[in-house]
């Protein structure tokens, strides 16, 4: 991944004219103004400060050349993929670059490295594609002797998989196109495609309770995942791989969603499906964002929903449109289509199938006329192909926009069908008045993506002109729509993690007590308070 | 209940002719001989023992009329209902009944509870519906100063049903018929339907992670609970209900099969459904058990698995005929398809659906075309509803064994599909090996009951000549069993918890560390220890 952003420059974007005349227009950002990065010289990071005898033992139990310190692999690691960590980092602050990053090649090497670092005192920060976009893989120093990212990249040989029982045994540095690739090769899939599919992990995915765009049908990561093998410093924490169990609370559940607090998730055996061999991507529109709701409510509870199931507000469709960066192609298309059908200001979804050709045609129908009952307009194929075609460009796009001096964030919630509108409603408002009140108003966009029997996914993107002190913006609305979440009855975090950013609220989540009972797990398993320093834990 | 058995008198059933032959040409038993339990007043159980002191704090707590220690309640509440405490409370024998049985009305009074007990050192047992076949309520008063029974009968009030959500908030002491009659009344049901059903509580099932007989298609207890709410000693531990969170580790999924050791489950949020207003049972055989589970597997693993599937392996099959004790009946027809489809030694599979009409006939044809090319041969509705009519009856059949001098007991895990035929055999032959070496050759049965994708659970039902010694010949059975679904890649309990009788196992299914993690949850969150002892922990 380039340095200052997302992904590699061969594959970003670039803003459309549409897109710049509205940002202009709505946001008042000046189109002529720059924010590039820092040249990458400039960038600055303290001096690593390993101590020799760890290094040693280090490269005693990973191999001398899989202990780097090098200025490019640490500045790589020193922070994620958060809007604050690209303000960060765009502006050449690199001061939590760890002191050296470290690839074991084994659960084994984990170990050996786990135990000198506790030794030694020095905090180790799990790392597997770095694409946190809370905070959750930046080192922090505080402390401790020193600081180490233990990137498990090199943990990624094993994909086993059992074709009559549906499971595969993956290794956790596995990255999402390698983990599809072979899986493909024994003819299934996992299903497991997160915006940030091409760079991150599988342990990254565990270890977050990530969700897939297209968990509506495949399952999200923890429904996914059937045993795990964890290395902590206090030895290591393996479940059995079985379809269920009434052996007691659920270690398995424990270590899901750790976020390497505990240990380093190095394994994990995780439900896999026949890989398919038909999609049907589509795109339908509904009048308003409360009656596409209730439609998917409708379908999700009949047991009709398709693999992806999303449905855009008021806003993100018409902005959705207006910023695609392809003038001209699918999107527009949409857009005729919806005035034609009178939908002008509705909201559209996309409904995709993935399965065999002809089961998809059977559940397709079944789909279609509860969609169409609840007031749906079918707009075919062309909406729901654009959309898979730039199903992972939105990183890219936010790269675009912090370039242009725009603040572009993303936050997520779900929460009960019954409550979704109140708390749809609740987080714009929250958004609109904490940057309202700092003169930079800003436009809220919002989708379901994620749908559930109880309840589904509220995703929000906002949109602002970026003030000279970018970081008090980003936080003062990232504040007041995270204490509009937990005031409204919803999670903090639908499938972001807690990481540093959420800490603040996870007492109010789980409870005083909750927290004290996963810091009495932590301190059963890593006596000593290396891992990954600063998150999860308030 | 009554006290040596299982439910009410009037429902107890009787063992048909046929299966008295049975159980004397295949087992060696004598006909005539019977064990009756001892009378009531023979029972023999150690005087009440509670402080003064604590009687009048948890008097105030939860009313004096509702802490009891008369004779009937306490030996009501002395043991389960596993084999194990059947023979014991059978010969007399309630010295584990304990000092007094606690009724609170709220969550609040169950805090209250606590708080003096801990102060005073006394164990504490929740105690739901009693109903325990692993030693689960069993008091344990080593240590302590005393013990008391804490029933949550009177914790039974909410039940709150979102229509819109499909959820409903439940009281834990709201026992099976209750809690459905009154989510019925709302249009919905929460469709777990474990045998024990008439007489378990919803806090039990969720403290004991409980699969009823239709959980292949309503999901187990643990995929049903969506917010728990418990009582600790250190305080209240809740989790939000919510439809999906990344907010870090599972605490429900802590609380969830925590078998009344981390504190008192009070009340659940769970999902609910529409209640069926069809329901269609009908009988399939197979060739074979491992042509049945193959069939199963395809079904399952397609999505085309109903609500309650059932297959009886080859013994299980024949002797479940021979045993039903309404000869003349359904029973017998399905045997006569079966030797006319040339099955004779096949395996009888139940497959029932529940929904709308529509749905299931839909449901139902792709269901039955995957079990036909499976080698299945539909017996039509009669064996389907005969099961369903005795679906709660098999306890009550245990009564009657017990009073002839036979060993009947039950053991359930689950393992992957691919390995389930290699543990079906591991754990009859060693069943087989252990008995037969004591003089006591059995008879084993074996039904798979719940799928999954990935696997399935095998249900064991073992028949033997008692021996004087009961409990040693019962204690070699377990053991042998246990030792075979270890060693076998099985988990210790698929739905039964791991109570007092699995305790010695727990450590081989989680880990010697998974354990220590347990244990430092308990540690702080019932630092006195005083939390159902004895339990779960080994």
């Amino acid at each position: 991944m380039r340095w200052w952003g997302w992904g590699e420059d061969g594959h970003a974007g670039s803003l459309s004219a549409a897109a710049e005349a509205l940002l202009r227009d709505e946001l008042g950002v000046d189109p002529e103004a720059r924010r590039p990065p820092v040249p990458f010289e400039q960038v600055s990071a303290p001096d690593a400060g390993l101590p020799d005898s760890l290094r040693e033992r280090l490269g005693a139990a990973v191999g001398a050349e899989h202990v780097r310190d090098d200025r490019e692999t640490r500045i790589a690691h020193a922070v994620g993929r958060s809007y604050p960590d690209l303000v960060r980092i765009r502006s050449g602050d690199a001061s939590s670059a760890p002191d050296a990053v470290v690839l074991p090649g084994s659960a084994e090497q984990v170990a050996a490295v786990l135990a000198a670092c506790a030794e030694e005192r020095v905090a180790v920060v799990p790392f597997g594609g770095g694409t946190s976009v809370v905070g959750g893989v930046e080192p922090v120093r505080d402390g401790f002797a020193a600081a180490i990212s233990l990137d498990l990249s090199r943990v990624s040989a094993t994909v086993e998989v059992d074709e009559t029982s549906l499971t595969a045994r993956l290794d956790a540095g596995l990255f999402g196109p390698e983990a599809e690739r072979r899986l493909g090769e024994a003819g299934v899939t996992l299903g497991h495609f997160p915006q940030s599919f091409e760079y991150s992990t599988v342990g990254g995915w565990v270890a977050t309770r990530s969700a897939g765009q297209a968990s509506t049908g495949y399952g999200r990561i923890d429904a996914l995942v059937e045993a795990v093998r964890c290395v902590t410093p206090a030895g290591e924490l393996g479940t059995r791989a079985v379809p269920a169990s009434a052996a007691g609370p659920s270690l398995r559940e424990l270590v899901v969603g750790s976020e390497g607090v505990l240990g380093v998730i190095c394994e994990a055996t995780v439900r896999v499906r026949p890989a398919p061999r038909a999609r049907r991507y589509e795109g339908w529109s509904f009048a308003s964002f409360a009656e596409g709701c209730d439609a998917f409510r409708v379908m999700e509870q009949a047991g009709a929903a398709a693999e992806v199931c999303r449905l855009s507000d008021e806003d993100e469709t018409r902005l959705t449109m207006a910023m695609a960066s392809s003038g001209g192609t699918a999107e527009k298309l949409g857009k005729r289509y919806l005035r034609m059908r009178g939908h002008e200001r509705g909201c559209l979804a996309i409904v995709g199938f993935e399965g065999e050709e002809e089961e998809i045609e059977d559940r397709r129908r079944r789909t279609a006329a509860l969609l169409r009952a609840g007031g749906g307009v079918a707009l075919g194929r062309r909406p729901g192909d654009a959309w898979r075609r730039g199903r992972y460009a939105g990183p890219y796009l936010r790269d675009e926009l912090l370039d242009r001096g725009v603040l572009g964030e993303t936050l997520e919630t779900a929460t009960s069908w019954s409550n979704l509108g109140a708390l749809h409603e609740a987080v714009r408002e929250a958004l609109r008045a904490a940057l309202g009140a700092r003169g930079t108003p800003p436009l809220v966009m919002c989708h379901v993506s994620h749908l559930y029997a109880s309840g589904a996914s509220l995703y929000f993107t906002f949109l602002a002109r970026q003030e000279e002190d970018a970081l008090a913006q980003w936080r003062a609305a990232k504040t007041a729509a995270s204490e509009a979440i937990m005031a409204g009855g919803g999670t903090i975090t639908h499938h972001h993690a807690i990481g540093r950013d959420h800490r603040h609220w996870l007492e109010t989540e789980s409870g005083a007590l909750g927290v004290e009972v996963l810091r009495a797990a932590k301190e059963r398993l890593d006596p000593a308070g290396i891992m990954n320093p600063g998150k999860l834990l308030p």
